[in-house]
């Protein structure tokens, strides 16, 4: 892990950009982080837009792990920002579009193919990353993980120990192989639900819920579509994790 | 409205019994309640199983309101306690005994009996002790409602302008005719469901909360049978009387 560059935001969260490898990433640690006294850790999750178009709500939701006195980090997901394409994903994306664009349902063959390979290629990655992490000084964990694509935080929750509490939002396309998968995760959830959201299916999203394993799951569900998540829902989340962290 | 006791909680919490009418109640006011600064209201719903025996869980409420600096007031619901009960209740009481008894669906007869009349009865109660409480120095409004048999609330916040907010519990029988009064519901909602409530149509529930015409209504659900609603559960719905009666 290479520190890239670093600038202090509100005087009292330090803010990194790294390279793991070929991955951009960015780490935000609170002033409290210490090697005495280091702090848990959230990684965010984010939609496979690039990290810098997800730069301004990348940092509010890190502003607020640290207020809470939790670091936070992010990666670019492969295929995202400047991070190479790769053909089977660029064909899915033009073939999610053109069904959208023409009012046509969404395939499980075009959900599996734009969700399955980003999912088996991008944990990997975070597992890798919080191993880089979790070696500074100053982050201790637990470890949380928030939002996101959906299936990589199943996927996550399911294959890595060291997250101990995931919130995740029941935004995007969920192949069907990861209902099965989904059984298997046994942390704590907090999933959030945006009742109208216009590219989800509501019913999937309750199925799924239903579906997880863990004993403590809970769902909220708020009104407006998909980037319409109420603020009072990012303070419950926050509490969510406030509870299971500290 | 005679008060016909008082007592101090916690040095800072005044409970008083009273009777309006016929019908017992209690108000908790917290010491910082005045004439000069009156406080918002919280009206306690609770199940038709008499004030009596509701009493631990209601002082607990009524405690989380105080700590906000709300009021909190309940009266006892028509047929409950030692109040008169009324053939036809009885009646619907014992037919809903025996089909649960004998595993049978309950029929909508059977809950149209059970809820219909209850509602009739206690709303008009419930906006008659809003007339007495909110006469009384300290208690100013505006006024919240919170859980108890849910069809009480959807009516109250239909028919009782003075109502801002209101929590429900998605946890008793609700009559087909309430899904249409449900539509007609404005105010901000926080609404509550037991997923595994083994009482309860979950099915039901989430149609129930699609129906709501509020704009802003959220649904959290959470792990559990009827009585297992999570500690944080509550302290989401105060948060959400917080953020509206302040």
């Amino acid at each position: 892990m290479n520190f890239t560059s670093e600038q202090r935001l509100d005087d009292d969260i330090l803010e990194r950009e790294f390279t793991l490898g070929e991955i951009p990433g960015i780490l935000w640690t609170p002033a409290s982080a210490s090697a005495s006294e280091p702090v848990p850790l959230v990684l965010l999750g984010h939609p496979p837009l690039g990290l810098h178009k997800m730069y301004p709500r990348l940092v509010a939701r890190a502003r607020r792990c640290a207020a809470d006195g939790f670091a936070a980090a992010t990666i670019e997901l492969p295929g995202s920002g400047d991070r190479p394409r790769w053909d089977a994903a660029e064909q899915a994306r033009a073939d999610l579009r053109q069904a959208m664009a023409a009012g046509e349902p969404v395939s499980d063959e075009i959900i599996d193919a734009l969700i399955l390979p980003l999912v088996d290629r991008a944990v990997p990655e975070w597992r890798a990353a919080l191993d880089a992490l979790l070696a500074l000084p100053g982050i201790g964990g637990p470890v949380g993980y928030s939002g996101g694509i959906i299936s990589i935080g199943i996927r996550l929750a399911v294959v890595e120990p060291r997250i101990v509490a995931a919130g995740l939002f029941a935004g995007s396309f969920v192949p069907r192989a990861m209902f099965e998968e989904a059984r298997r995760v046994t942390v704590p959830l907090h999933v959030l639900l945006q009742w109208d959201d216009e590219g989800n299916d509501r019913q999937a999203s309750l199925d799924l819920f239903d579906a997880f394993g863990s004993q403590e799951k809970t769902l909220h569900a708020n009104m407006g579509g998909h980037t319409g998540v109420p603020q009072f829902a990012g303070e419950d989340a926050a509490g969510f994790f406030a509870l299971h962290l500290r």
